[in-house]
């Protein structure tokens, strides 16, 4: 377990991080600002702005959240331009040290150049050690400088071949925001696995992440960036380029179940609504006869708990209730009170649940520890039984695409059948989401075995990208 | 408004103080830190720690979290011994330096005494003015100090006589834990105004401001401390007296209302429970033809949401989605940027609002200019009608008894109807619960005029007890 | 040792503390600042500054130097109005914790009382002992509370005369100054152990422990304060009572010897004009047939070495080379290379020691392992013969007059003769001045021993006032 | 004048770097440690050591002195290995920052290369600028930086190799100590401008940039690193190898007149001795008739006036005490009392100065404020007369190998004569040592105008190592 980290945080898979650029605003750094804390969700370790005045590039980045690290108006001051991009992160590569934090900035022969991205590159050892062969120096053990020294080392002419070059080497997941030669880019990977969205500010183009950025600051939403797009914004507006070859779209997932803002839209899907319908599904897949209530584990369980009672007819109520003061640093139990742990974040609502038959609802179920002792709790407060419902199905291999998950092997249901499962939370029945449920879900007919209409490589294995660094045995 | 405060917590009366005290466990300080974690809501600007070994006093007081000031287990280790009491601050009286924050604690001829305490004194100024006539010297601008120094001055015989000497002279709402000669000891005021419970932890005794901090170590509940009871509690077990001449109760209303965590009980009533039953009442009074969506004002607003749902029979819909991550600090927006403040917090789920009449459901409405922005988000992200709730009765007067609300001249339903306030809101409708509908939600017939069952001081102006200070100009 | 203290810091009587007062100028704080500045050599530890502007009390205290307390304009721009007093702490009584910083500070019944004192009471623990059965509270461990604390239970009519009420009771050595009600006050103890002075800055009036802190501000030497007067200053000028019983004059001749800057006059005597008549009185007492060099320990040794030198026609020479930057804190180096420690503030200069009779001259011996050290580092650069002469007598009883020395068990002279020493220390020789040497360097005939005409407890074991504490078991 | 500066330190030429390399002991880290202590009067800006323990390297660096940054434990046990460079940075390229400080390091494609350089490189722009092209991408704006990218750019086999292709590229003036593959290596430039030794400490092998860094840590001073040779240690013992076609030696003349340390030999020389030579030089050349004391500024001046003083027989007095509490940053005062800067640092010891015709003996004029502030000083005190001697010629051209020196045409000496500068500073009289003067006190016959034995540029403007950078309008 990271230091820090809380019981409960320790059962979810991770956020990654969240990307943010502007261009052609007179308050771009504070509009960046508010969009990374929009973002937060999306990475809470750091977070960095970079802006542009039109003659020379600022940066301020720090370990900690938005909120803090802006909230000062010297900060934002200093950060002046009409451009900016900014970035939060949740460390997928790099351990957590100041000189990791993104935005990158390098200065090249042609001026300046900032790039900030969310997902992982699989091939990016490879291409460090090729780098440094030649010569290059790497300060950070992020994989977004092996991008910066492509760039660096390119020989081709303008900064969008430059980029274009270097993306044409780089295997993975990412939507990355870029900064040059008065140019703010944005590209997604050619399956379109991370995401992001052009929105419109007034006369300034808006990048970011996810649309809960846009609405942060009353910018209007346009359209997301299709998958293999590279989009380049400047004074002369918004150009569109298309790089790579033609892939099939997989879109995380993982991003309805659980990552993203309930209150976004992505791919034309409202994330909320999503939720609620996979809550529906559920109800309809795995019903619980003669339960009284249904109970979310809050937070990210309510929208599928809310679908699944209104489908069933049952009851929802907060039978748990979320401590919402808990940090990133707690108290370091004793031995003796290590157990408590899990009430550091939850409780049972004790007078709803005294002698009822309650149906949980949670998203997932990591290495079950923390779904054990929820499941505990609820009995001790005197439920006369306990169903589980998760709203996606067993959660078997890694992730290497930007996701910060466990190896395979720590992963609960990469070793154990669902009845091994329920066992080991001690609950009197346990159900997840089926594939082709969740894919109806989302509005599918149900999932395309040949084409998957999503990268769902955490649940079935099939990884759209090669895993290149990790299958030479360097990640 | 206080530095650092976003525009939204503005607009709330905010939480008091809360009090924890442990005798009889090797891990003291470990529960104390657990149950002040627990109490967290109550007041998050400092928080502090008094152990007590048998032999020496220990003390650990910060500005800040609980969970940051006592993540440390140094920290804890230091803090010897099986006697703790702890306290969390929000300022009421006194600004908010170290040397204001609780536990207070000084050497007298008998020994260290320590004490910690909810409420606020209604005469402490006046006692004030005369110890420092007779020499006293204070140390901090809290009234708890005002406690100590006539515990320090009375010529009584004995620590538990000279508490209640020091008792007897003072006015106000209070809870209180303190520490000497091996006994920790808990007080509620005459009229029992704030609560305090008292719970078993195997063989040790626990005073807390609420059931959650009992739930969070797994202490069992025994019992509310009784209005006017000091309890005593040492080696031989748990002592009670009556020192004061018998009142009348008068628990504060405002506790079910906003204030007490939702897991809590208090005076034998569930606070969530009491929550659903106003939203209930709510429903029946003020109902909404043609509704299509109950949406609470998150987070306090849930429960009555879902109360007013149950009852109308309208759908409960999660239609505001809150942003988890705001601080304590916050970017301070340029002038343009200003008006976005309220989206630092909250976003319009736009894919359920559009086009629908929504009944928004909040716990109050203090100064207004949050709701104003609430509804006005709401209409923006395209509802049709948008009738607003409050789950309590226009808050029309200053609190004296330890809770921080503005001046009466600044509370909005002090100078206007509600519907000059739903003018003000610009939102379709507006409705109050009533006065015997709070009562009634609390299973009273409704309020008894002569002898009213709780303190409603702030909405009815019927203040139990003296507002001596403010009466002469102290206050 | 303390921690952080280097080696040779330990084998010196350390300097107590100082204070600074003025009335009557707009640049109160900032001249204050200056002044102790010019006094830091009598107290590193922490230092504070209470200033008032005819309505308000303003404080600044911190642990650490006073130029880096004090070195913001805005600090001293909130230290508003034309009074102000100050202090310079090394601790005396008291562990260093900021709440034993002086100025101490009260709100009485009259309005403010702040004071600040140099020196130690000798029945502070007595005193207050009685204090806290009458009910006070004390909050620092600190003597110079007992004061503020006698003042403020005073049954006494006005300022002047509740401080006196105070001064009455108090035994000691002390030099302080303190404000009420529009006057600065200043009070030397009965016997002048401590020093303190009178400057005229234009038209403001200035208190300060040494002539020196004049200098740096540019303010006229009016006279030294008298032992046993009190004086008072406020807008009508200097009164002058001496409420105390005529004593005899004590003045701590080692302030003559180490503890005052060099460049300042105490009693109409030249700090180091002093030091070169010891110099010269050590040469004439223990000459040194055949040496080549006179070498100061730097840097108190220098004016004894350049007297001596003069007086002995032997060449001064700055043998040994002082490194300028050893802080509070230094490198604590691992057991093998413990022993190199001496040398991280000193270095034999080899040039002009190799081969060479040298005469070392010291202020002081104390426990004897850095003139151990010295003698030895001597040696390795190549000295033939190496002679130690000291420029005070052998320093046998603790002070319990506000300096800071080791139990007289400690002390090497308490236990050793000069022969016993200099086999300790590996000198060729050994010499210390004599007592009636001492009093002849200071223009006296030779001590008188019926009424010696300095404080030299710490040399003859003669106190001048009674150890109360000390003799009761309390100190 | 730098932020946090004292008026004094203003007006004298600033140290530059040092370094300290050592192989083959146990406690590298701990002895680089204290070696960087001894050397803390060549940088006080930042500090930082790496260590290699065969495996893995180690790096700690921060703004700040050395004795806070490493007086930590902790730190030196990280710091693990038999091997560890260290360095002291006085900014003279690159801001202060602390990606600046050194050493730097980089992961190349053999391994780890760290580097630490005292010096500056006078092409190092032009270079930054052709690597940059080429991809290179530079993290800090320090010169050290250029040569560890040669060194990843080379495509020389061998570390030695690649750093000798580096050599061959660069120009300036530089002693530097590296360390990759094992090896600790050390070069001085080819014209030995900056010093560096080689000492050994028993079976362990020594570099630094004076030996005062080997006296403290016990270590024998073996040889001075000769210029433009280069040493590998490893352990097989020292190698030596000189890469550059042979120059002339033209060692820093100002390291002895100010800049190292007095207990220091460099080139053979003793540094006091060196002063005291130049003293009685100045005395030959520039008596005064008359004078009654010999006094230092101090405390730089203090071995020249004991020179002086013997030679004219005048008596040396301290007559100008020295606050040793100056440090970093100061009180910034209001306007009304600015004046009063130069008595923070120093006092006049009035009772010496009286009446008398002084000799003030200090190393040099830059700007001449402070020169006129002492004078002035010392005229207040009393003094008849006053007669300034400066122990270098007049310093007319900025340094651009390695010192921070103020632009030429802010040097007084640049636009005015002798006499100008003497009516400016408002002295009786005043002299430099002049130029043969100066070089007979290094014992010469008197400087070679064809082959100066010397680097004295600042004083004649006769550069030795082209100023490529400089006259390119780069620097």
């Amino acid at each position: 377990m990271r230091q820090g980290q809380t019981v409960f945080d320790d059962d979810k898979f991770h956020d990654e991080c969240g990307v943010f650029g502007i261009h052609g605003s007179d308050d771009a750094a504070a509009l960046t600002a508010l969009g990374l804390h929009a973002l937060q969700h999306r990475g809470q370790e750091a977070c960095g702005i970079v802006s542009y005045d039109g003659e020379s590039y600022h940066t301020h980045k720090a370990l900690g959240l938005v909120d803090s690290t802006f909230s000062n108006v010297g900060v934002i001051e200093r950060l002046k331009g009409r451009s900016a991009i900014g970035h939060n992160r949740y460390s997928t590569t790099g351990e957590p040290a100041l000189r990791n934090v993104q935005p990158m900035y390098a200065d090249m022969d042609f001026g300046g150049f900032a790039v900030a991205h969310n997902g992982n590159l699989t091939n990016s050892q490879i291409l460090r050690r090729e780098l440094v062969e030649r010569g290059s120096i790497f300060q950070s053990s992020s994989d977004t400088e092996t991008i910066v020294h492509l760039v660096a080392v390119s020989r081709k002419t303008g900064v969008v071949e430059r980029l274009v070059d270097a993306l044409m080497k780089i295997k993975g997941a990412y939507s990355l925001v870029a900064f040059a030669d008065g140019k703010v880019m944005g590209v997604r990977d050619p399956f379109g696995i991370r995401p992001l969205v052009l929105g419109r500010f007034g006369d300034a183009h808006v990048l970011a992440s996810e649309t809960c950025a846009l609405d942060i600051i009353g910018a209007d939403f346009v359209r997301d960036i299709a998958p293999g797009e590279l989009v380049v914004i400047d004074n002369d507006g918004v150009k569109s380029i298309f790089p790579f070859e033609k892939s099939a779209n997989r879109f995380c997932v993982f991003e309805y179940v659980y990552f993203a803002r309930p209150d976004s839209f992505m791919e034309g899907r409202s994330v909320y609504e999503m939720r609620k319908r996979i809550g529906a599904e559920l109800a309809r897949e795995a019903p619980v006869s003669g339960a009284d209530l249904v109970v979310p584990v809050p937070d990210s369980g309510v929208p599928s708990a809310i679908g699944y009672a209104e489908e069933s007819g049952i009851p929802f109520e907060l039978g748990i209730i979320r401590n919402h003061y808990v940090g990133r640093t707690f108290i370091e139990p004793t031995d003796k009170i290590r157990h408590l742990g899990v009430r550091l974040k939850h409780n049972a609502n004790r007078k709803f649940i005294e002698g009822k038959s309650v149906i949980l609802v949670d998203d997932s179920i990591v290495r079950g520890t923390t779904s054990r002792k929820i499941v505990e709790m609820v009995r001790d407060a005197g439920a006369r039984e306990v169903h589980v419902r998760i709203s996606s199905p067993p959660t078997k291999h890694s992730c290497f695409y930007g996701i910060d998950t466990p190896k395979s092997e720590e992963l609960l249901a990469s070793g154990m059948s669902a009845e091994q499962i329920c066992a080991f939370i001690k609950a009197d029945s346990l159900a997840y989401i089926s594939h082709d449920g969740l894919y109806r879900a989302m509005k599918e007919p149900g999932r395309n075995a040949k084409n998957p209409q999503f990268c769902d490589a955490c649940f079935t294995g099939d990884y759209p990208v090669d895993l290149t660094d990790f299958n030479q045995g360097k990640a």
